[in-house]
This record gives structure tokens, sequence and C-alpha cells, in this order.
């Protein structure tokens, strides 16, 4: 039992509270299944939610996006989508616990139902941080929670974008983290769906690395030009941050 | 008058001799009309030419890529077409001067007519640096040797791309600067002419500053997987290189 906001909350099983840093909020997570990681704060950094827009996040796990981006913007509703019961769970229960439950709504959901469950031009803003590896190779298991968090077995990359597009606004935008190796795929896809990618910063573990994630912004509708970012540097040197990411976890 | 390697070089009026700072190279210029940029530096150093290949440069100016690369690398031969018959005619003069007619041919023709003048799938590297800007917008001169080299008036970007392809070998690869703001359309036409590309560096001129160049290999053939490389920093700091850009200048 855990008590925040007035709401008392259960915590189940290896199941612990993190503070999110950012007004007061906390979100439940089971460490030995998945937590989230620094993609998704990069992506709460780089959306751009404006005052009264609905956001809404495919795959979002234990929730971690649309609590942050409550937190960080005045958007005036977020929905997440979670096929993941367990995950969908925990969403629902750290929704509550932060008093967010008439901002946010958790739907146990496969994604690619979003069209049947959601209505089609209804959200200004799409958010994403989906599985990045291709396809199940080398896996021995494609049943639990991180391996179907990170692989695409439940969903692809096509589904998250051609479903993103379908709920979307013309004009809307769609922000995703992903990994730089599948950039041109990225780029096609959210073409073949009449999204056009907009924006985009690399992230760079140090300034004299390869690039482990990328940030993008697609338009739907919109025309061919897309503006490169300053790039995103994570570690000034072993073990010490660089600013810009201290200020993005609010250290 | 100028003598260098036992050959006499006509020098016309406006044009000197630039050193190259590579095995006693010189180029011929007009610093009123045209002189090649740090892109085409840039472009030589990314470029992965091997023992024995035959390369061809699509939009080769004064030919600043077929001497740089003849200098860095084992390459057989190389091709540089150009449109623009003063530049081509400083190239020739260029080449003959630095004792490279055996290694270089220029050919001032029209991409466009690529096709009808080399064979098809007979190269193993295709080079180009063509023109950045869009179309004509805003210009008062589509004639001059500067405007042509830097907006599509005599190519376009898929010209160029299209050329590319009918002249590579399977496998072969295409090596491109441009800017980053056209990645996007970029990607596409490659993949839309059976190229996929595989390797990618942004250039920075600052740390904290937008990249203002893209680096860009294709493999004909290819599968799709892109490898993003670290940045390409260009000054540690106002006015002073990175150690990189001066090893790249051979200074």
């Amino acid at each position: 039992m855990k008590s925040q906001n007035s709401t008392t909350i259960e915590l189940k099983d290896g199941e612990r509270i993190d503070d999110l840093q950012r007004n007061g909020y906390g979100i439940i997570q089971n460490p030995e299944k998945f937590c989230f990681g620094m993609d998704a704060v990069l992506l709460s950094g780089f959306c751009q939610v404006k005052k009264g827009e609905r956001v809404l996040d495919i795959g979002t796990g234990t929730g971690i996006l649309p609590i942050l981006l409550s937190a960080k913007t005045e958007g005036a509703h977020f929905t997440g989508i979670e096929v993941q019961e367990e995950s969908a769970d925990m969403a629902k229960r750290s929704v509550a616990m932060n008093g967010l439950s008439e901002r946010i709504d958790i739907l146990c959901e496969d994604i690619n139902k979003c069209s049947g469950v959601l209505k089609p031009e209804s959200f200004q803003v799409v958010v994403s941080n989906p599985p990045y590896m291709i396809g199940t190779h080398g896996l021995k298991c494609e049943s639990d929670q991180m391996t179907i968090a990170r692989h695409e077995i439940l969903c692809t990359l096509e589904d998250v974008i051609r479903e993103g597009s379908r709920v979307l606004k013309d004009k809307g935008r769609f922000y995703m983290v992903h990994r730089p190796f599948r950039l041109v795929e990225i780029f096609d896809t959210f073409r073949r769906y009449h999204m056009e990618p907009k924006r985009m910063r690399l992230v760079y573990p140090y300034v004299d690395k390869e690039p482990n994630m990328v940030l993008i912004e697609a338009l739907k509708g919109g025309r061919s030009r897309l503006t490169v970012e300053k790039p995103l540097i994570v570690f000034e040197s072993k073990g010490k941050y660089t600013r810009e990411i201290t200020d993005l976890y609010g250290y």
C-alpha cells in the first residue's frame, strides 16, 4: 500500500515507485520487467505540445510519456494505448496515484485496433517510443514484457505510423524516438502515410561517437523540408551528463 | 604562362593556381566565378575508393574531386563530367598541369546525356557535389557560372541520382554531399533508383549548431540499414579548425 495525493495505490510484487522530478509525480515500475529509459525522457523534451491539444501515445508501456507530458505541457488531454495488460495496469495506477485521471486515459488495446477504438483525425499530436528491433531474430522468448517492448513482435514500425496517421488531424504532428540505423525506412514509411519528416535531432552518447537515438517530428500533409537540429550530446565525460540532459531530467 | 611537371599551362584572365597540399597538385580557378568549397574537400575524405576502381564525378566543375581523389586513393581511373565549358576547360588544364592525363578524363557534356556518352554499369563509384538549391526562385541571373553550380538550373537532384544509378555497376557506391534540409528527398530519390543509403555523416560548423552539410553513401542494390557516423565538427572555436578538418586539408 502506498498513499499519494490522497489516493491509495496498491503495489504488486516486485513493483516500486520512482520519482519523476516533475510536479511531485511518480511512476510505478517493476525493475525486473521493464523500466522506462532515457529515450522516453528525451522524446518528452523533443515533443512540442501546445495548450489545449489532444495527444495520443502509441505503445505507452507504464505511461511514462503521458505522465511526463502532462507535467511539462499545457496539453488538454492524453491517451496512452498499450497492448500488454500488466504494463497498462501499472500505467492506470500511476495515473490515479498522480491525480491525473481527468487528463490521462490508458487503454489496454492492440494498436492495430486503434482505428476501431479511437476516432479518425481526432488528435493534434501522436507520440511513440516503439519497439526498435526488427522481427524476432535471435530471441529465445517472445512473450516476456521486456522483449515485447523492444522487438517488433506485436507491432511493427509501419503499424505505429499507419495507425498514428489515421488518428491525426490534417497538419497534426507525430513525434517518434527510434534507432538511427532505421532512419531511411522511417522517413520512407512516414511519407507513404502522408506525413513529412520536418525536424530531426540525433542523440550522440559522446561528441566523438556514433548516435544511438534519433528524434523525429513528422507533419501530416506537410511539404518537404527537413530541419536537422544541433546534436544532442548525452555525456560530457564518463559518468557526467551534459547540462542539457540534467535539465531534461529536472535534476 | 605557368609551368609545372614539365607541362606548359596557359592561364586566362582572372585565373590563378591554388595549391591543393597533396602530391604538389594545384588547381586552376577563377575566384571571380567559382572556387571549390569545403564540401568538396569533405566529400573527398568521406569517399572510399579502392585500388583499381573506376570513378565518375557528376558535375565536376573545375575538377577538384577527381584531382583530390587521384591523390588520396589508388583508384584506377577518374572521369569528370561538366556541362559548363569554362569550368570543364579549367579542369582539363589542371589535369594536364598535374600530369594526370592518364588517370583523369574530363568530359564537357550535359549530365542528362551521361547514358549516351558513358557505358551503363561501367563504374564502381560515382561521386557528386551537385547544386544544392531548388529551382531558380529569387535569382536575377540564371546563366552565370556560380549560379549554375549552386542552383538546380541545368540539372536536378533526381537527374544526378538517376544518371549515377545507370552508370553504376551492381553493388557500386554513390557518394554525395548535400544540404541537410533535403535529406528526406535525397533518401527517397536514391531508393527510387535502387540505391540504399548505407552511411551518413552530418557536418556541424560548431558542436552547438545545426549541421550545414550531410555526406551520404548509397549502395546500388543494397539492403536497408543505415550507419550514422560520429558528428563531423568543423570549428573548435572561432577561426580554429578541429584536428579532423586540418588533417583533411593536409595542412
